[in-house]
């Protein structure tokens, strides 16, 4: 099953290797990963989504992270009640049928166009996790030439 | 000075735990951090945000990703022509005055209102780097609740 978990973390240097750490070194591998400054600037936010198949090594993974000096809380969203995003850059042809593929993605979900050029163009997508796979499947059927996405963040409602 | 630095990576267990160790081992503190799959789903894509004083060491740190097993390239996109965006999730309060601070942000901004509350709403905020001060100055005005940022993603024109 796979859990999103937060971390809010002091910003100092090691602790995302210390963190990482404690996942890898139970074979654990972190899916997505968003490490970015609060409004506190000496606090940063990580927000990981980890496949667990085994709960209990996962309990395990959050008493240690708990345990790091530089870690003040640690929050499993899992089974509560959260809004989610993740945003994606992608760079998508445009050439033939695509563009009729890319026109409807416009149309039905958070998409916005940074760019245009002849071939290609560069869009801004938005997307819930109950979306992401029907937008990357639309986006491959388009083409993809580049594609780069932020990992997943959550807040608690 | 800040460079933006990504890396596609195998999709192994381990190699973030390598990667944030080749910086905490040089004192150097990754200030944000995206890690998403791409479009295929056996690679990984790090963009990461430094500040490096002494671009040497940069330099060498660079060279070392290069050398790890699971790293497929690096590009270093400073000085060159990017796109990027950072996805901010944010409760924000609406109270008194607060309401034409989070109208007029709505009205300047790519924001999405994602859910209303009677007190405060919740925002999604697409932010290109520059604009990011901005936009985090007149949230902290109306009344942050809470905060969550990806961190940096960024693709190459």
């Amino acid at each position: 099953m796979k859990h999103t978990i937060q971390a809010l973390v002091e910003n100092k240097f090691g602790v995302l290797a210390r963190i990482a750490s404690l996942f890898s070194a139970r074979g654990y591998n972190i899916e997505s990963l968003a490490v970015g400054e609060t409004n506190d600037p000496t606090m940063s936010c990580m927000t990981i989504v980890v496949d667990a198949p085994d709960e209990r090594i996962l309990e395990q993974i959050k008493k240690q992270l708990h345990k790091l000096i530089d870690v003040v809380t640690v929050e499993d969203f899992t089974r509560k009640d959260y809004i989610s995003r993740d945003l994606i850059l992608a760079k998508v042809s445009i050439a033939g049928a695509a563009q009729a593929v890319v026109d409807k993605l416009i149309k039905d979900y958070a998409v916005r166009v940074i760019e245009k050029k002849k071939d290609y163009w560069f869009l801004e997508i938005c997307v819930d996790h109950h979306q992401e796979e029907e937008i990357l499947a639309r986006l491959k059927k388009a083409g993809i030439q580049k594609l780069v996405r932020t990992g997943r963040i959550a807040v608690s409602k």
